[in-house]
């Protein structure tokens, strides 16, 4: 289960693996691409890292953030247009996405539609048993929408069995979070 | 010189060459997706279309149209994701591009920056010196998207050489516009 929390800047991915009861931490990361660069170059960035981060964690599903449009409308555009890059990595992976309005997300994990982000963090990291909740924001909102898909039953199918990659994987996890920086390739599958 | 006038259910992309004096249709087409399949499967279908185009028709610039979201915000929503995808495309093929809003483009192409959509089209006709209007109005504002970057000085650098390939292409134009139909592999350039 891998979760996308799209944005231009930072583009949150997180992916949890395991029963509803005891979801796992398999990888964690954000994306992030220079300000300074014209918007289509950042667009391309995103799409390669996460073709590759598809590519290497192989989801069964990718559980992406909604976009809204109360926010200011030029941040907005920049989180529109990433999404769109998300959910297009999606379809060529051959990946289900389901889309959850971050009123959803906060509702499935912390019972509150209205909860804060320290409140997201607290129960994703109360959840998945970290050390310490996941940051930036963005990180935990990834989590938080893995968690979010996972809790509504998304997870049912893939809870039986484990393939060796993934047993790997969630070895590896226990390791701890790995953050992907700008311009190094995510390493934590490979 | 390429427009693109993004979108999910049409995609307009109209591609114009020639001088400011006596600017040239090379070709015109709408990438179209069906409403009734999922987003991400239309996105991938837009940036697979659009990358064939790109690669087909080689521009030197592509003019698109900035997502403005004063229209209602599941439209809005659609349209962004959409302009991500062409944006990334241009990206993918090294193409650089520059984003123009509606009033801009009935500035320039018009006059009025409150101009509509049958004015818009038909500027765009006696400009190009077409039989008809291209239709639908997604077509002819790719064209007047076209057409407004050649005015605003974009086209200067490439009015003076002419590859075989766009004079091939100019030749073929003159029997008359493109469109691409869904499912159908736009084939002006091939």
């Amino acid at each position: 289960m891998l979760g996308v929390d799209p944005g231009l800047s930072r583009c949150g991915v997180g992916m949890v693996s395991g029963s509803v009861q005891r979801p796992v931490m398999v990888w964690v990361g954000v994306v992030r691409t220079p300000p300074n660069r014209p918007v289509p170059e950042r667009l391309a960035q995103v799409h390669a890292e996460l073709t590759t981060l598809l590519s290497d964690l192989r989801p069964d599903a990718v559980a992406v953030e909604r976009v809204l449009f109360n926010s200011n409308a030029r941040t907005a555009m920049g989180v529109g247009q990433a999404a769109g890059v998300v959910l297009l990595c999606a379809a060529q992976a051959g990946v289900e996405t389901i889309e959850y309005t971050p009123t959803q997300v906060k509702a499935t994990v912390t019972g509150s539609g209205t909860a804060g982000k320290d409140q997201v963090a607290y129960m994703v990291k109360a959840q998945l048993r970290l050390t310490e909740a996941p940051s930036p924001a963005d990180a935990a909102d990834a989590l938080a929408l893995a968690l979010c898909h996972l809790q509504r039953g998304g997870g049912a199918t893939t809870s039986g069995a484990m393939s060796p990659r993934l047993a790997a994987a969630l070895a590896a996890a226990r390791v701890g979070a790995q953050v992907v920086r700008p311009g190094s390739r995510p390493g934590g599958m490979s």
